[in-house]
């Protein structure tokens, strides 16, 4: 399998680490990618025309975008413990979990790409704060939710790891753990995992 | 089941169309949601930090998002034929398509917000033209995938459908159909379905 890959993408980090917890990233091999939503990238572009990463191209050929489809498909692959519960209750938290992750990280990145991708004079400060309430808000519901913070790893909270290690790796949201002690413990022992040790962030 | 609704907004008709075809839809009852990027809504925040439509909440209480979360639930609540394949090449070309169909309309949120909710002197062209960009090579690349224009409803299909509607709705793509005669034949056919007719966008 071939991954257009980024080392400082929150998304291609979610796909890593999933792919390290299901033991295939053996097989998966690493396409450095450098995308920015205002310069198009026509290398992507052949297997992905929204032009993002992670894309996956499967040993078949076919194009997988974007994290979640790639994440679901690794799970697919392996005959280990799923990270996505296969039903029930634990499916429908673990995935309500990914998709406000996700959200988190959106969201954080529309407040970074005000400031990266634009001029000082087309910056708008309403917009900003619009994206960093839901950044505040998403973190704030996870300190409060013990069955994600104590449960077993899922997707859910692969995803959730992800977007703190990038929105403190790019300082998004200031300290995000002083006022959410539980969260911080959580993220602590989280990251010792050899997944998340073997994807941390840096500018390629 | 309650749903946080807007019947303007792509995603949310997703979801409805979603409901209606796997028979779901007289359980939910929906409750008239404005959002905006740029002010909270404190009424949704209460079952989603992140403030966005669609949201569910299910019988037994618990808020699902996003509309990808919302659908699989959907689709795991019925006998019929599953709108998302349960296996094999099928499966992957659904959820691909449906994540293509979603950055799409991702985009083109992005190209209308940045005229609805920023003064004249905040807009970007280049962070427009960007995005067109990947509106414009996603439904180029729909308009030559003949296995997702002749293939059974799936919810790529779905998704894509959403997507089409929502841009010429909001007329943020121009003519869409006039370059792209087998994507607008197609288009054309899936948009007298019952599920289609039932959702038309419009502003509340």
């Amino acid at each position: 399998m071939k991954l257009y890959f980024n080392p400082a993408s929150p998304y291609v980090r979610k796909v890593m680490i999933t792919a390290i917890e299901t033991g295939l990233d053996g097989r998966i091999q690493q396409i450095p990618t450098a995308v920015t939503p205002v310069k198009p990238n026509p290398d992507v572009a052949k297997d992905n025309p929204l032009m993002k990463v992670p894309t996956l191209v499967t040993d078949d050929g076919f194009a997988l975008y974007d994290s979640r489809v790639i994440c679901e498909y690794l799970d697919s692959q392996h005959a280990g413990t799923p990270l996505i519960p296969r039903s029930g209750p634990d499916r429908w938290r673990a995935r309500r979990w990914e998709a406000m992750a996700d959200g988190i990280t959106d969201a954080g990145l529309l407040c970074r790409y005000e400031t990266i991708v634009r001029p000082e004079d087309k910056r708008s400060e309403e917009w900003t704060r619009g994206q960093m309430t839901k950044v505040i808000q998403g973190l704030d519901m996870a300190e409060h939710d013990s069955a994600l913070l104590t449960g077993p790893i899922n997707l859910g909270q692969i995803a959730l790891a992800c977007s703190i290690g990038w929105l403190e790796f790019r300082d998004v949201a200031g300290d995000i753990r002083k006022t959410r002690p539980k969260l911080a413990s959580w993220y602590e022992r989280f990251s010792s995992r050899p997944s998340m040790q073997a994807t941390k962030p840096f500018q390629m």
